[in-house]
């Protein structure tokens, strides 16, 4: 199964896990080896790092390893192919241009059967069912607003678009605007806030490191969003399925479902 | 001035410049400090890799010229802040989906009192007249052709759109679509061919090494379209003013203007 990792935070977070641990599950320590991705937001630009090498060899992993990069935003994905080639078109995170910013989207799990995205203005580069759903929502998104809404009606509008798309199997995703990370689960994804001060995190995975040093002032919070728990000493929250949660300024703001 | 630099090749080809030395240029023996970028095609998606740090010191620019990518297509620029903020946004080269396939642009020169974009479907995520430009190409595009059409056409849509564009002031471009490079010239541009057997190379730019060793075959062809010569023995042609240039394969098929 793939892994995803969503990191949003109200002042600028160089990524608050060791990117080395997650990169290391992608075909070090299990299966994850069909390449990987990390978007990083500057504002609503995002930066896209893309590997289709096991995130555990792949000098792209490297760099990202050694060049700390400060964001309020961030997604990660680790690819185990089901659905596609293996190609740099079909690693996700998968980004379009809507509303003069960056959309970017990450999934987990298999859609089956999944109708033909309506390519009026998003279409696959790819041969993924992800980059499908993900045509589906941007799509849906493009029709109802001109410009981006309100967050709650952006979040209405994703379930709207994404519930359908859900019952086509396992629909567990990250999407980012650049203001927001939107979650929505159907099998494993968890989060866990943080805040000052912050706790020591005894680390689930050996490998992984996570560095809270930079996070000094008393209003600093993150919100990290994984398909499992990245510690044993914090309280992860488990998603329901079918929930969708909204973050902003590194807590849950708004959220859908169970 | 910013610097462009583009390859088309009818065989997987590691950049057949040196990209140290390209990036030598970006802030070490010039003024080229504000960023830089460098996409690299696989099929019809485009994997690109920005910084706005110069890529004399950029991390980024390290991992490029570490790790040899083949590609048929490349297109890299260095940026010399002109128009906008030295930021990630503004760095080339843009990308936008088109047809189920990226579309890449890069842009040298400066364009005063442009009409914003239409932003039906395009619109610019930072505030550079170089990426306007592009949404209103792609807008063009867009508007034109439903799915990509024949070298041909898509040539003279570019030149429909692009010249009302280059009466804004200087436009010097290179766009990319995974198949073909487009490069169009107001000032300085210039391009050569290469063929096997190829010539041993005279580096303009001591810094610059150029290897041909990997190109083996008869068949082998690349072209370089650079903003100003690299080497000092190979015949390069230099861009008419308001001449376009398409190539495919690794040579010219199609050309407009002068």
């Amino acid at each position: 199964m793939c892994q995803l990792l969503g990191m949003n935070a109200n002042t600028p977070t160089d990524l608050v896990f060791s990117f080395t641990g997650f990169a290391h599950r992608g075909g070090a320590t299990d299966e994850h080896a069909d390449g990987f991705g990390v978007a990083f937001f500057e504002g609503r630009a995002a930066r896209i790092f893309l590997d289709d090498q096991p995130a555990s060899r792949s000098p792209v992993a490297g760099l990202v390893r050694s060049y700390p990069i400060r964001t309020l935003n961030a997604i990660a994905h680790i690819r185990k192919a089901t659905h596609g080639r293996v190609a740099l078109a079909n690693c996700h995170p998968f980004s379009r241009e809507l509303w003069g910013r960056h959309l970017v989207f990450a999934h987990n799990g298999s859609l089956a059967a999944l109708p033909p995205a309506p390519g009026r203005r998003f279409r696959p580069v790819g041969d993924t069912d992800s980059e499908t759903a993900f045509c589906h929502l941007a799509e849906h998104l493009a029709a109802r607003f001109d410009e981006r809404p309100d967050d709650e009606h952006l979040l209405d509008a994703l379930v709207e678009a994404g519930e359908p798309l859900a019952r086509h199997g396992t629909f567990n995703l990250l999407l980012g605007d650049g203001d927001v990370l939107v979650a929505r689960a159907s099998t494993n994804l968890c989060w866990v806030g943080r805040r000052h001060p912050f706790a020591h995190a005894r680390l689930k995975d050996e490998d992984v490191t996570v560095d809270f040093s930079q996070l000094t002032t008393c209003n600093d919070r993150v919100a990290v969003v994984a398909t499992s728990p990245l510690t044993t000493n914090e309280d992860w929250t488990p998603f329901e399925p079918g929930q969708w949660v909204m973050f902003r300024g590194g807590e849950p703001v708004a959220m859908r479902g169970r």
